[in-house]
């Protein structure tokens, strides 16, 4: 008899349980990122490959291969990404972030950020001011665009600024998405209030938007938490009945957390669980010292048994962020499994990467708020 | 054994059966128009009564006094009223924008009025064109304001073009209406779109809109049909929770269509059972003398028994609109029912005013055309 599968639960809302990716991704119906598609993405690239995707963390997309022979045909696509404002960004919200910089730092194409801070407002169960929602919005773009973005080639849909330029769109798109469909995808309730039911609409706008004001069909790629998969599984149920096309997909795993927990959450008493970006280096440090790691009880155990990077806090955090090379990379894991590098010095490791992230982040955000605004749409290309 | 009373059910998007006002005011819990109530408008508006009032086809309110009362000591309110564009305007439609202009002149009151283009798109069971229902929205939107409005007190939210200013306070809103109330209020289905879904948000948004821009506590009389009372019951019962005054409502009876129809509909086939505002003198002449009246079978039977104008859709147009003055109505109605006015010269009377009205309207339209842009509100007056 087999084991008793573990019961694991993703919605764009809530995630619980301990997270089976491989049967999350059959559940959700996706395609494996195959050594052949890495392939054609890495010789696209001109001989490199995003570390998200080369270690594994990107591990799932929908129709990326024909997004990728588009463009080496001559047919570039654009990135959507976005964010709901509703506090600091933690180091794991980068990782869409850092992967679209990348392709766009390689692949010259165009980034679409939203900042969806009416959809925070009314997803909230807390009841966040509206204030609020929209001051993080700014504070989060500025974090967002520090990653390195291209000013000349990024554009954001700060949801209520840009409310003008996307409404002519999402009144579209909203007569074609009925109350059942939400439902069912995001299982709402009769309690759920009427803007969160809407909110779909504006959420697909930007997969269109370049389709929509140029008149002819410009493919899109969204890098997204496999548990957002849903929010745009509409937008793709949608997008050839409207005349654009599909979006792709490309699908991270989560990111663990500093205490343990399979998503870096920080709802209620979490804050512990991730590397805000506002921590100051003292928290950053206490954080990472406390992390919940792979290690065993003992030194000598650890230095006789080896380590268990897979279930470890930080090793996730080098292999998502921090390590800077794939041979780095290679060396902090090899060192955790075989017993060489313990834990303390491994996190001493950690946090020098981290601390400078940090210092060299606090620049390009200062930075990046002196352009910020130009990026934000405000009027539409056409009123209809 | 009493009667079977005859059913009929009246929801914001269908009227079906014979309609009881009484029962219906009953039903909503809406309060009746008494002859103090209308005799404290008289006064408060200098000696004069709207026609509409006193030949009772307003017949029913929520707040009235308490709004004519605030008024009278200096504080004034403001009217809002709205359009679903979809097509040509007709006689009836006019309706409750005569009685807004007359509060408008005798009380020197602001108007709003709410062109609802993407509520009309989303809400079209014939799936009317995006682009017809925005066309058409300007063209009704002339009409309405050559009705007499004031250019310097009038505004209008056209809602796609009106987005920017008021969706700050329609994300209000919708985060405090779910799902189960519209559901219940509306008749909603599983199947319901979710831009109609969301749609109660910005129809409520012009109601608050002056206390929101103003900072201050603003009255709002909402004049409409008894079967648009309950889009009102959500912004009224939304409203002391935000911190604005519930909007009064003054309710009509629907007017009759002119093939003897309860209500002047002209869905599906039914074009005969009003008379458009673009209609040419040829078509209303012909819709008029084809009309259902309340004569009888012969002319020597309608001599001794006179015929019935309350089942005459001749005689509502006199009641609505048509009869100049009180003495003229009385004498119409006199005439009817003691059968020495007949059916033939009764129509010719009506159709000298109806063609004067149309020549007049036509010229007032054009010179509408040239100011309607400039009530439009774009906006907001402040961000959050």
């Amino acid at each position: 008899m087999p084991a008793k599968k573990e019961e694991f639960s993703v919605t764009p809302y809530e995630v619980k349980g301990k997270i089976d990716y491989e049967r999350l991704r059959e559940q959700f119906g996706t395609q494996s990122i195959t050594p052949e598609l890495l392939a054609k993405l890495h010789h696209i690239a001109g001989g490199e490959l995003p570390p998200a995707l080369a270690r594994g963390i990107y591990y799932s997309h929908r129709d990326l291969p024909a997004l990728l022979d588009g463009y080496a045909n001559g047919k570039p696509f654009f990135l959507y990404s976005g964010r709901g404002p509703s506090g600091p960004l933690h180091t794991s919200h980068l990782l869409q972030f850092q992967l679209c910089q990348w392709f766009q730092k390689r692949l010259g194409v165009p980034m679409y950020i939203q900042i969806t801070d009416d959809e925070k407002f009314w997803s909230s169960k807390t009841g966040i001011p509206r204030e609020e929602t929209t001051r993080w919005g700014y504070e989060n773009l500025a974090d967002i665009l520090a990653l390195g973005f291209d000013p000349k080639r990024t554009f954001t849909f700060f949801d209520s600024r840009s409310i003008a330029a996307m409404y002519p769109l999402a009144v579209r798109v909203a007569r074609k998405v009925n109350y059942s469909t939400v439902k069912a995808v995001f299982g709402f309730t009769p309690s759920t209030n009427i803007g969160l039911v809407f909110y779909t609409a504006l959420q697909t706008v930007p997969a269109f938007w370049p389709s929509w004001a140029e008149g002819r069909a410009v493919p899109c790629l969204i890098p997204c938490g496999i548990d957002q998969d849903p929010h745009f599984r509409i937008s793709r149920d949608l997008a050839e009945g409207m005349g654009y096309p599909k979006p792709a997909l490309l699908h991270s795993q989560m990111v663990p957390g500093l205490l343990g927990d399979s998503v870096m959450s920080t709802t209620g008493d979490r804050s512990d669980n991730a590397l805000f970006l506002n921590d100051g280096p003292k928290v950053v440090e206490r954080k990472v010292r406390n992390a919940f790691t792979g290690g065993r009880a003992t030194v000598e155990e650890q230095r006789r048994l080896g380590a268990v990077p897979e279930v470890c806090s930080i090793w996730a955090l080098w292999r998502t962020q921090f390590a800077e090379t794939e041979t780095k990379f290679a060396e902090v894991t090899e060192g955790c499994r075989s017993g060489r590098l313990l834990c303390g010095e491994c996190k001493s490791q950690l946090l020098e990467r981290v601390h400078r992230f940090y210092r060299e982040h606090e620049v390009a955000r200062d930075r990046a708020k002196t352009w910020a605004e130009s990026t934000i749409i405000t009027a539409a290309p056409k009123a209809l």
